[in-house]
C-alpha cells in the first residue's frame, strides 16, 4: 500500500473557539505569543476545546544504516548505529533522558541497521534490510523494499495510535542519514548542494567536500524521479526515510499531532507532505537544527520552529526538548481562569 | 543595607569538568547545543558535576503600581493589579498554569500595590507604600523608600534561599510597569526612547506617543543620577523594581541560580547587576519579550535568551516556559550514559 487517503486539516471550528477562549483568559490577548498559536493547533487537532494536556507522548526511533558511509560522508564508524540501538534500548541515549524529562516514553525501531540479526525480534518486527543503498552509485531501495518500508511506517503509527499515543515524535538514529536527507530536501526544494550541505555529527572540510560530491552525485540520479515522492525514497533516501514518511503521513491520516525534530525526520516529512497532502496541518517543528537543509524544509513546509539550540543530534530530541512547551501552552487553555471568572477588568 | 557584598562567579573548575563530561556522554560532542552551555552552567552554580535536578524551583511575582499610569501609558486600567494578585492567589492566572507545568511553585509579594491593605498580611509582608509616584513628573519613592524596596527583595530571596529553594524565578505585575523598566533600561544604556519604547500589555499609537514622552521626561529628572543606581530606582523606578532588584542581585550572593523573565524583571537586573557586579553570572535569560527594551538590557548583560515565542506578559511566565529546557539540560549530565559505559566507538 502507496497510496494514502486525502488528509483533512484539523477542526477550524474548533480552532476558532479555542482562540476566542484564549482572549477570555486573564492576561492581555495575544500576549502569551506562540504559546497562543500552539493551544489552537492542539485543540483543532484534538477537536476540542479546551484541550486535554498529553497523556500518552511516545517517541519512535527509526534506525538505518546507509551504504553512502563508503564514501566518507560522516564522523562516525558505522558499527555505531547498533550500538547506539543498545543504548535507546538501554535508556542511556539523549533521548532517553529527554523523553523522560518531558513525560514520553521511546520506542526504537530497526528498519536497516547493517546488522545480521536485530537487538531484538520487537525492535526487528519491521526491519527492510540490512543497511540502505550507497545512493552516490546505485539505488538505495529495490521497487518492492521501498513500498514495504513506507508500510512499515505506516503500520508503527497505527500501532502507536492505536495503543493510546496522543502526540507521536518521529527521531532519527543512522551514521550517515544526514547524507540522504540532505539530497532529498535537495531534490524536493532545487538546492544547490553546497548552498544546502552542513556538518552532520561533525565532519571536516575534506568530508564536507566528499558528502557534497555523494549528495550531488545522487541528485544526479534522482533527476527524473523528482516529482514522484515514492521514486526519491527508492532512488536517493533510504528504508528508515520511507518509514520515516510513512509514519510522518499516517499520524496525519490518524488526526494525530505531530513534533518534527531534525533534518532528517524533516526530510522525511517533506516527502510525506507530498505523498499525503495536507499532512504538514498535522505537524509542528520542535526545533531548528544547525543544518542548512533542515531551515529550507520547514520554510517548504511552513512551519516555524518552537525552539532554536543550536542541536544537531537527531533521535527526536529536539522535538523531546520543544514537548514541555507545547504541554505549557496546553496548559494555559485548559487551566487559566478567564477575566468573568477572576472579576478583572478588562 | 544598600551595599552589597562582592558576588564571586560560579565554580569555573566544576564546569570544566562538566564540559569534560558532556564530551565523554554518548552523543557527538556539542550537539546538544545550547543544552550543553546550560548544564554546565547549572553544574557550576552548584558547584557539583554531575548536578542534582531542581527540586524547589520557585517563582516569586513582585505586585506593584505606578503613577506614571495617570499620563495615559497602559492599555489596562490600574484597579486589575490589585485584581491579578487576587487572580495569582486563587492559581488562576498563566504564573500558576506554567509554573506547575514546570514543576514550580508560585509566591506572590504586594511591594507597592495601590490599595489601602494588601490581600492578605502574608503577601504584605514586605510592602513598602501604596503605589510608586509618577516618574514623568516626581520621583518614584523616597530615599528611604528605596532602600527599604531594594532590602525588602534581598530578604526575600533569603527566605526562598533559606527555604530550599533551588532555582529562583523573578516576575512582575503592575499595570503601567514596562514605562518605569523601559525608562531605567535608557537610562542605563543611553538608548533613545523612541528606539525602545514598545507596545507593553497592547497600547495604541496614541498611547505609545505618551508613553515615550513619559519615558523622554523621567529620563531628563534622572539625567544626574545614571551613575548611581539606588537613585536610578529612587528617581525613575518604583518600589517593586527596587526589590527585584534586590532580589537578583542578592540571589546571586547566595549562589543560587535564577532565571530573567521579560522587560521589567530585566531592567531590575540591569541595575542589580551595578549593584553587585558579577552578579549576572549567576543567570539566564528565559525569553526573549517582544519589548525592544528588552533585548536591549540582555545585550548589555550579555545574556542570550533560551526561548523567543513572542511573549510579552510578565509575571515570570517567560522564565517558567524556558525552566523545562534548564531541567532537560540537567538530566542530559546527570543521566546520560558515557561512551565507555556504552561500550560504543567514538
Amino acid at each position: 500500500m502507496t497510496d494514502f487517503p486525502a488528509v483533512p486539516p484539523p477542526d477550524a471550528e474548533v480552532a476558532a473557539a479555542a482562540r476566542a477562549r484564549q482572549n477570555r483568559l486573564t492576561k492581555p490577548p495575544g500576549s502569551l505569543g506562540r504559546l497562543e498559536d500552539l493551544s489552537v493547533w492542539v485543540a483543532s487537532c484534538q477537536g476540542a476545546c479546551p484541550p486535554r494536556q498529553f497523556q500518552r507522548p511516545r517517541v519512535v526511533v527509526f534506525a538505518g544504516d546507509h551504504g553512502v558511509v563508503d564514501a566518507g560522508v560522516s564522523a562516525f564508524p558505522p558499527e555505531v548505529t547498533a550500538q547506539m540501538v543498545a543504548n535507546f534500548a538501554a535508556g542511556g541515549a539523549a533521548i532517553n533522558v529527554l523523553a523522560e524529562t518531558a513525560g514520553a516514553s521511546v520506542r526504537v525501531v530497526d528498519i536497516a541497521v547493517d546488522v545480521a540479526e536485530p537487538l531484538t525480534p520487537q525492535i526487528g518486527a519491521h526491519r527492510i534490510r540490512r543497511g540502505s543503498g550507497n545512493i552516490a552509485v546505485q539505488d538505495a531501495l529495490s521497487f518492492d523494499e521501498a513500498a514495504a518500508a513506507l508500510d512499515a511506517g505506516r503500520r508503527i503509527a497505527d500501532e502507536e495510535v492505536d495503543a493510546g499515543a496522543d502526540l507521536l515524535i518521529a527521531g532519527d538514529m543512522g551514521i550517515g542519514n544526514t547524507t540522504p536527507a540532505t539530497t532529498l530536501i535537495a531534490a524536493l526544494t532545487g538546492a544547490e548542494p553546497v548552498a544546502v550541505v552542513g556538518r552532520g555529527t561533525g565532519i571536516d572540510d575534506a568530508g564536507w567536500a566528499r558528502k557534497t560530491a555523494a549528495v550531488r552525485d545522487a541528485l544526479y540520479r534522482a533527476r527524473n524521479v523528482t516529482a514522484d515522492p515514492l521514486a526519491l525514497l527508492r532512488v536517493c533516501g533510504g528504508a528508515d526515510l520511507a518509514a520515516m514518511a510513512g509514519f510522518c503521513a499516517q499520524a496525519a491520516v490518524r488526526r494525530t499531532p505531530l513534533l518534527l525534530d531534525g533534518v532528517v525526520v524533516t526530510a522525511a516529512a517533506l516527502v510525506a507532505d507530498q505523498l499525503a497532502p495536507g499532512s504538514r496541518m498535522w505537524w509542528q517543528a520542535g526545533h531548528r537544527s544547525t543544518e542548512p537543509a533542515h531551515t529550507l524544509a520547514l520554510q517548504r513546509l511552513e512551519l516555524e520552529p518552537i525552539v532554536d539550540l543550536r542541536m544537531r543530534l537527531g533521535e527526536g530530541t529536539g522535538a523531546a526538548v520543544a514537548l514541555p512547551i507545547v504541554r505549557a501552552a496546553v496548559a494555559t487553555l485548559a487551566s487559566m481562569a478567564t477575566f468573568d471568572e477572576a472579576g478583572i477588568s478588562s
